[in-house]
């Protein structure tokens, strides 16, 4: 890869642990509700209820807490506990909270990069909140800005592109989701260097093999280093 | 007001209604809890609530549903119906879903001013939402670009003009609250010109006279471009 200027990081599950976290607090709504139905059919119940709030909500935290309290209503007709509900406020603060766990290989990965690239973080998810987990993550200086993006379709990354005053060609995305790190970017014309990661949000599989020129798959984020050389 | 380079507007309640939107939305939400307490009650009840989640949940309308939905818990000590929660839910997608209705004189001052200087839109609140209500609003076309905050205080403009490349005196900021569009940007060595709105939320409120240099106040945004002359 050549001729790159711009490198974008997607910042969960890429950077640090994530969807590990959503599971574990679906895992916890469920038992809140195991009164009513099965896990299994609670979260599909929850599932359905995100995808359809998706474009009012958007990706995030704020997001998913309004989904679960919208599923104890739907599940349980209304007749549940509050406290249920004030349970699974808790619950979302609580992940809100989570204390931010580094991947293995970022830092070092991201001290080898900076300075020879100008690095930016490209995310979705809630603006404060991904603000506070860069923070958290004390990978704050190697950055020069984050961009949290309300989507990442290929509309996104082109007016990103154009904010950035950054050609395709001159760009390369790396990140854990095909869906919104890879493709997008691979049909604009620029860069894209898959990490996967073992647990992924439903939403964000993509079920195929990418062959395509500018495209990497990598086992570890250290892999990124050698597409540079 | 000379060598002004950029010129960034508030958006809610500066170039649209807004908070009295919100005020209809809590009004309907005391009523929805009036067996339970009055409604200055419930308002003050709400206020705290969402002045303790502020830090966790930042600006928006997601956080305030959220925000309304643990005062339902904490004002019924988890005693009221589920069905209060499902209409309080939908209380917040109606909110979400308000058409943009812009205040008088706004067309024609972006209209004036487009071409002149780059204009950027620089606002709180939930990203998602504010993307939507600029396009909806359809003053897209007259703006650089949005820049959603997370916070509007000294720190968040300085790396905003960072982000903008741009110095303190070369930067207008036009808007509707003396705290997060006025006071910090002054503090900066940049110009605020102060377009007051009837309604203004708690939180916002800056009870004193502002007396700076590179300050104005005006009755109208038309007024903006008497100060650019």
């Amino acid at each position: 890869m050549k001729n790159i200027e711009i490198i974008a990081f997607d910042a969960d599950d890429t950077l640090w642990v994530n969807e590990p976290y959503f599971r574990e607090t679906e895992q916890k709504f469920c038992v809140l509700l195991q009164d009513y139905l099965t896990h299994h059919s609670i979260s599909q119940e929850l599932f359905k209820t995100e995808i359809d709030n998706l474009p009012l909500y958007g990706y995030g935290v704020k997001g998913f807490m309004l989904s679960m309290i919208e599923t104890i209503s739907k599940v349980t007709d209304n007749q549940a506990s509050l406290d249920i509900v004030s349970k699974t406020l808790e619950l979302g603060k609580e992940l809100l909270e989570k204390p931010i766990e580094l991947l293995d290989g970022v830092e070092d990965t991201l001290a080898h990069l900076k300075g020879k690239y100008r690095l930016v973080l490209a995310t979705k998810g809630d603006l404060l909140d991904q603000e506070r987990k860069l923070v958290k993550s004390g990978l704050e200086n190697y950055f020069h800005h984050i961009e949290v993006m309300s989507n990442k379709e290929k509309l996104d990354y082109k007016k990103m592109l154009n904010h950035l005053d950054c050609q395709a060609e001159n760009f390369l995305m790396v990140g854990n989701s095909l869906k919104s790190d890879v493709l997008p970017v691979l049909d604009l014309g620029g860069h894209a260097i898959h990490v996967p990661y073992h647990t992924t949000w439903a939403h964000e599989v993509v079920d195929k093999e990418v062959k395509r020129p500018n495209f990497a798959k990598v086992d570890s984020i250290r892999d990124v280093l050698g597409y540079l050389a």
